[in-house]
């Protein structure tokens, strides 16, 4: 990594994904997020929607929930918020509902991404709030362990 | 109104706006959602984004949580939801990932608004799921409680 905002955002990243190792461990789609504020992880998730039976419960939506109960505010800025996927039209929405001010990403969504590559909402300037995004922190691994899950869920049979 | 599928979610529109109403008593922006499943409403929920300091507390969010948890299964098929407002970017999404089969809405959001306005996200044949959408019913209605309102609050002197 030569980038130094890519650099900067390596810890959280490797928290995001040790974040999604256990939700793979649970079960679940191995996605992990958290969000940072003044340096500090304030919030940490990852995916929960078989778990929970919950289709809203990507890692993103539940870091956000998280952060604005432990800020009690429903304002995030200040904040940034760290998955290892591209996040889903559901979340880049959540994400400036919540004036996040920064979105670090691991890995492209080439299915269902929504901040670069099937929509851009976050940067959209007709939204009331846009924030920066670095995208591709950790890419690999992060689209690694989501081959490796999808590869063993295959060979157990399920979808 | 005329149309047969309008009159069909009528009953069910004022169930949303009877939500909407007890968001905007509590406080909060007046925007009311229910989920319909084989004619009978298993969830309703209003706004409670500054009620919960929960930037995801969109009724639509809500409601959807509170239908899933009902049928023990994050995928909504063969449900309706019927919302006050056109959902944002976040809700239409949430819409797609529980895989409802249709969404009712009441006024257009000129602002936000991602099924018709400023996306087309329920409807996008990229993503894996798509739904009929039937937009307008008790529009003016709907409208018309938000304006209040925004109009009250302008004149306690909030935005």
């Amino acid at each position: 990594m030569s980038d130094h905002k890519t650099q900067q955002y390596d810890a959280f990243m490797v928290a995001a994904l040790d974040q999604a190792h256990k939700g793979g461990d649970a079960g679940d789609v191995p996605i992990g997020a958290v969000v940072v504020c003044h340096g500090q992880i304030i919030a940490a998730a990852h995916n929960r929607r078989i778990i929970d039976a919950d289709p809203t419960a990507h890692a993103e939506i539940l870091a956000i929930r998280q952060a604005a109960a432990d800020l009690g505010d429903w304002r995030l800025g200040g904040c940034t918020i760290v998955v290892t996927l591209e996040p889903c039209c559901m979340c880049a929405g959540a994400i400036i509902l919540a004036r996040i001010d920064r979105l670090v990403y691991g890995a492209a969504d080439p299915k269902a991404g929504a901040v670069d590559t099937l929509y851009q909402i976050c940067t959209d300037r007709r939204l009331n709030h846009r924030l920066e995004v670095i995208a591709g922190v950790r890419a690999d691994q992060c689209a690694a362990l989501l081959a490796n899950f999808f590869s063993r869920q295959r060979a157990m049979g399920k979808k």
